[in-house]
């Protein structure tokens, strides 16, 4: 266990002292966003830089699978924020923005982005920060490596759905493509590199619902 | 198939000539929201009272099962109307609004949030509304009856997941507490009458997150 004097930086500095009225010797849990809780105790309630020392840690045991969405950012960034925070609830490893011939937007601000992730953590109690990935194109992702690779497509030669595809404990790579969809080529492309087509049921889905559909099944098929 | 001259609201006709440019003659999709798609031709293309002729009709088979999420309104009224939003693309048969002993909201504008299910159901290409009940008291909702009936409380003895105790083919309600969760007196009610207590998954989630994963795990048990 860690030794020594710590200090939050003067966002959560200023949470804890001005926000949530703490004082010296009160009890705090801090997370390094890697898997462990530290159990810690304010040595100074200092609203820009609050110290405490660590008394007690816990590490979380390690999953036995890896969630890796990769999503093409809307149009309406509102939507993409909305499906950071609600997959990091539910369970995400790896956020990455694809970069799309068929994209509306073409840039994010990642900071930003990251904030909805470590808020969203935070808010539900967990303890591994997902890693967001900078916007790039889809063809770089695909050729990165996954026990199972699939890309969400909706068309009428597509009929197996994720749940049915995915097996327990892998690590995974959905793609879930913009508004517009891939392209054919990207399809194409990324098929040659080893990913199946799937369905995430029988409605038309948003971009962002798609992604989290895909995250829970996931999920669900590992719990 | 119905016979005659029927006319779009003032909404509609407004999209459908100024937004979408169309004009007599044209092709427009139709639904009663009911289950009926109608494929119609624009008789005349009038901003205010757009008129058409029905051409064709198409009847989607029922489902054979029904899934009802009573749910208790958030903090944040953008939150509630985003569950709709998304439990509707994911599909839900009814909606219903509950007022709780430890409920930070008690009042929702029932109006507006039917639009939000209006416009998810036609984003999402689907032709059944769902039902959107007013908010009534959890003990109201308590003696409605289902096949299956469960409550989402989060506690150490509460080990079982909604996917492992939901049947398919049945008529579901599940019940999704407040931000401060259900009292301990309204959980015994519900207990007392055959609601069963179940899990959503290992993580915490927000009131509307765990209203939308109930409502896909159930989707999913029967796709």
């Amino acid at each position: 266990m860690p030794n020594g004097v710590y200090h939050l930086d003067e966002d959560e500095s200023r949470h804890v002292v001005k926000v949530f009225r703490l004082s010296e010797g009160d009890p705090i849990e801090v997370t390094d966003g890697k898997g462990t809780l530290y159990t810690c105790r304010i040595t100074k309630a200092d609203a820009r830089k609050c110290l405490f020392k660590i008394v007690n840690e816990f590490v979380q045991p390690s999953k036995s699978y890896f969630i890796h969405i990769a999503i093409a950012p809307t149009k309406n960034i509102d939507r993409i924020e909305w499906f950071v925070e609600k997959a990091v609830e539910i369970g995400v490893d790896q956020i990455s923005f694809l970069l799309c011939q068929k994209s509306e937007r073409k840039n994010i601000n990642l900071e930003r982005l990251q904030k909805h992730a470590i808020s969203a953590m935070k808010q539900s109690h967990q303890l591994i920060l997902p890693v967001l990935s900078p916007l790039e194109n889809v063809k770089h992702i695909v050729s990165q490596s996954a026990d199972q690779k699939f890309i969400a497509y909706v068309d009428h030669e597509n009929p197996d759905h994720l749940k049915d595809k995915a097996l327990t404990g892998k690590k995974y790579l959905v793609l879930i493509g913009p508004e517009g969809d891939f392209s054919k080529e990207e399809l194409t492309f990324a098929e040659q590199n080893g990913f199946q087509k799937i369905s995430l049921g029988p409605t038309r889905l948003r971009t962002e619902t798609a992604g989290l559909a895909a995250c829970h099944i996931l999920n669900l098929l590992n719990q």
